[in-house]
Formats: C-alpha cells, structure tokens, sequence
C-alpha cells in the first residue's frame, strides 16, 4: 500500500490535522473536526468521515449514532498541508450535534450571535443519552 | 462598545480560534488560518479579515503586500464557539501565497495529491521578497 501521501502531511505535535466538511450538494461549511493518520486512512478507505475526538481520545465514525454520515466526494490539502478540506455528501441533511445542517448556525449581527437555521430534528431522537 | 459576542468565544490556551474564509462568489472554501481577540476586532471593525500569524506572531492583515484582501460578507461561529466561519469577497481573486484562488489546491486521486486549479498570478509579482 502507498502511504506517501499521508506521509506528506504535516501533523500537529499531537498528531493531528485540521479537517474541514463541505457539502457538495448546498455548498455550505458543515463542521470542523480534527483527524489523526489512522482516522485520515479510515476516511479514504471506506469513503465515509472519520474523525479523532479530541474530548473522548478515540476515534469518531461521523454518524455512529446519528446515522447522519458523511460520503467522502474527494480530500484536499491546503499549501502547507496541515489543514484538510473534505467536499461530502451529508446523510440526512444534519451535520451539527444541535439537529441542524450546519454547525455554523450563528452568525454576528449588531454585536450579537444571532441563529441563522432551524433544528431540523430533536438530538433527543439522534442519540442514546 | 459590547464585547460580550467576544466572551462567548472558546479561545485557545494560546487564545486563538481557528478560523475558515469561504468565497462568498464562488462558495469554495479558500483558505484556514487563525484569530486572536485583536485580530476578530479588527476583522469585524474593519470589514476587513485580520489573522493572527502565528509563524511571525503578529497581526496580519491578508492582503497587506499582495493586496488581495478579503471583505467580510458575514462573521459565524460554530456550535462550541471554537471556529469562526467568515464568508467573504476575495479581492484579485487569489487567497492563496501560491498565487491561486484557493489554498486547497491538491486533491487525492490514486493516493496522489494531484493539483486541482492553475497558478493565476506569480507570487514574485505578489510580495517584495
């Protein structure tokens, strides 16, 4: 197997690298997380997002719970290759843990982080709490 | 002045926040880079993106020699409060010291960062090197 390209990156001291998530089909920024090289070579290899929780120290297969996955479309990597930009197609329209699409869903206005989109579903009905 | 839209910010230890720039034009996901305090300050009162480089540690108003600098559309925040998502006009069109439009300019094809987008301008005739 040809890891070369992942030895092309440059990880943090802790190993990790900046990812953000676009949605192919709205165009919007849907989440930031982070990914090490073993949750990176998950993400290419089954072609869905897998993150490295940093709070929990495990990996994080987006969607576990929620069923609200997120098909890899293709991974870039920036000019100084610590920062991913993954273009996703995201299952059930949901990438924020709050129930809506985006986790960018408050934008400045006046001084003021003002919502800017609905939840679309409880996360009462997305996890086992 | 109300600085309370600052507070609810989750800073770094370093007190930074992980900030992505995103063409308002285009829709494309153009560059990530970080903001202290000061630097969003600046950012929202100066309508223009202010970063805080953290290779040189000090401020630095993108676009202050390459004169491609980046309007500010609107100012989000993320659900923890620890990314900031700015929509923006990219002056000239080129966010990237590479001299493209995007930093995000390698794609994965065939475990091969492959380039995706072409070189618009020589970054000699960008900076006084």
């Amino acid at each position: 197997m040809n890891d070369t390209w992942l030895d092309k990156i440059q990880w943090t001291d802790d190993g990790l690298i900046a990812v953000i998530a676009q949605d192919i089909n709205s165009g919007k920024v849907v989440m930031f997380a982070w990914m090490n090289r073993e949750s990176l070579t998950l993400t290419q290899q089954t072609g869905y997002a897998v993150y490295w929780s940093r709070s929990r120290q495990r990996l994080w297969r987006k969607g576990e719970e929620s069923g609200n996955q997120q098909k890899i479309i293709s991974i870039s990597v920036d000019c100084d290759a610590d920062v991913i930009l993954l273009n996703i197609e995201q299952q059930g329209g949901i990438a924020c843990h709050t129930g809506r699409e985006s986790c960018f869903y408050r934008t400045l206005e006046n001084n003021q982080w003002v919502e800017n989109s609905p939840v679309l579903k409880d996360p009462a009905d997305m996890y086992n709490t």
